[in-house]
């Protein structure tokens, strides 16, 4: 898709341009891997979490990324709240359903959130995908095993149910509004063996969907630029500890140009 | 021991073959470095604390470690909870008891999850294990700079009393269960530069326990592997900074055979 | 100032000497990054927020650091019993305003901080510092663009009027109690590409203030240390990865004699 990789380009440019600033509220295990992602592509990340300064946050944001990885009740209370906010403003919300599925807060958290909040994209692994589709649509089982080809079927129905756009990251991406579905390859095998660096994908997203309104492209090249730079780290790492500041490195150094020539979509 | 050599070798293999799930309650300054650490390592980690889903995320998981690094009263009743859980499920139960002695909040949490626990291993430094005995058993003072050495009657005895075993880090590492006891030698002299090595030390003996019912081998390969994976981070790296890349690339490369020709642990 | 470079070198030395114990109260984000810049330059950090050890942790400590971060009430509380503490101990405390003027939680929080505990230093950007300049003289607006040397004229009133020092940092640094004013040029344009720097920063303060009573030169030594820090990552670094890894391994391995004939404090 010679349309989306010049869109990759664009897209990148605009955020070192803008330096939007994207609001998270995440795990605790990803708050500064997250935000040196989000510095290094060129965007501005805030983490704030308190309920009652969550609104005036989400003003000053252009949009609001919500991870699940380490919730509880009181975080889904004040993410819910952030997410009303940003829905009334029309300000793009993904979502990382992290762990949806492993237990019954996550999941009915995930329902919750989806319920009150406009989710413009869902990011999440085969699993995750699953797990929030079978909770509404009686699809699939759960298994941290399920690959992305599995879950695109699901995903696909989700998307259209919902109205929101679903992006599977595994060995290969896939993003779908259960209309239009593309996938992206690159990355790197060391990519599982870093934690967090899902939890950056989706606060990726949160950055190019802040200077691209269609969430399926914002999706999609978030995840193509992600892709390039996970390639080139690991070409350069010696294991996953040398990978982590060859990705933040990647991230900083690439130009539009060289994105646009190295990701990889293709329409499916 | 070439016996526990071949068991350290034994027990990577079975990590990287079998990908343990490891519980991790611990502290929010080393969460992001513990779950690099165990997956480096070949384990996979979750970080989960709400007290509505932890009973459930315990069930998934084949151990359970507590670190109290930055504990608050509800994070003890929920450390508790879990533990709880896992004692009746026969899940391994590491505690790191950070700072123990420093406050009385830690040395209180320490006793009530001792109390309310079937703890399996209980890794830290001299100073902290020195602080829990005293607190069980009348023995010796608290100091930061007490030695490994100074910490081990104190540990056999508080093993004994407990049927814990006891692993005290430091320039050498001890194991003892107040019967058998081990000396770990390795490491290098960055690490104390590097925050959370040693709550990734316990980390990794939730990894190794997974696999190695026996909690005296289970601590004393753990922490061999651990030795070994610094010294070849320590001939690597410029400062504590590239230590740290270093020690997770360590984890990830090692092979079982290296590691059985290079750990050090003697009985005593 | 060649006073104020002997004056780095030797609280540099102190440092090292004697591992001041940093008690940090500060956000999730910088956490790790913090503890291990601290240990790379010398000091003891501690990470405690518990408000039923927090006054135990304070008589501990040889200086306080409260962080705005990602702030709560409850922690806004916590950070209050403890700088009280602090403050009729007469042990020196930092204040760290982030994002102050972004939300009304976080200008309040730091209105009910300088009202009720001693605070000798607050170090923050230019916005942050005009910022809290104009909640309490009414001085300029609040914008993320500011420059240091704008705020320089609100920061010496409001120096004055609180008998604090204000550090603000940016593209170079300044120092001022109201009377006396100091600029600190180096670092680096990476710096603000990672996140935490600032928050080091600020923690540094309180390692320097621990050994040197003086608030101006304590925060003036720490940045001028921490500049040079910054250069000479800079100079290695291919990108804000990098940077992070040669900045730990510069604080740990820059000798104070290298780091007395490169820093650059200038009295202005």
């Amino acid at each position: 898709m010679t349309q989306l990789a010049e869109k990759t380009a664009d897209n990148l440019r605009k955020i070192r341009q803008l330096k939007p600033l994207v609001h998270n509220i995440t795990n605790f295990v990803v708050m500064n891997f997250t935000a040196n992602v989000l510095l290094a592509s060129g965007a501005s990340p805030v983490m704030a979490h308190a309920d009652n300064e969550i609104e005036e946050m989400v003003d000053h944001a252009q949009s609001l990324v919500l991870n699940i990885g380490t919730l509880t009740d009181a975080w889904v209370t004040t993410m819910i709240k952030a997410g009303r906010r940003a829905s009334e403003l029309g300000k793009p919300i993904i979502l990382d359903p992290v762990g949806a599925g492993a237990t019954l807060l996550r999941t009915n958290a995930v329902k919750a959130i989806l319920a009150q909040t406009w989710v413009s994209v869902i990011r999440g692994n085969a699993s995750e995908i699953l797990a929030i589709a079978g909770a509404s649509t009686t699809a699939g089982g759960v298994d941290a095993t399920n690959s992305v080809n599995e879950a695109l079927e699901a995903a696909a129905i989700l998307a259209r149910e919902r109205g929101t756009t679903l992006a599977i990251t595994g060995a290969s991406d896939l993003v779908t509004d259960g209309r239009r579905s593309f996938r992206i390859q690159g990355g790197h095998a060391l990519m599982p063996y870093v934690t967090g660096t899902g939890c950056s994908a989706s606060a990726l997203i949160g950055a190019f969907h802040a200077v691209d309104k269609d969430p399926v492209s914002a999706a999609a090249t978030a995840l193509a630029f992600f892709a390039v730079a996970g390639e080139t780290a690991g070409d350069r790492a010696a294991g996953p500890g040398s990978f982590m500041v060859h990705l933040v490195d990647a991230l900083y150094n690439l130009s539009p140009e060289e994105v646009e020539s190295r990701c990889r979509i293709e329409k499916i």
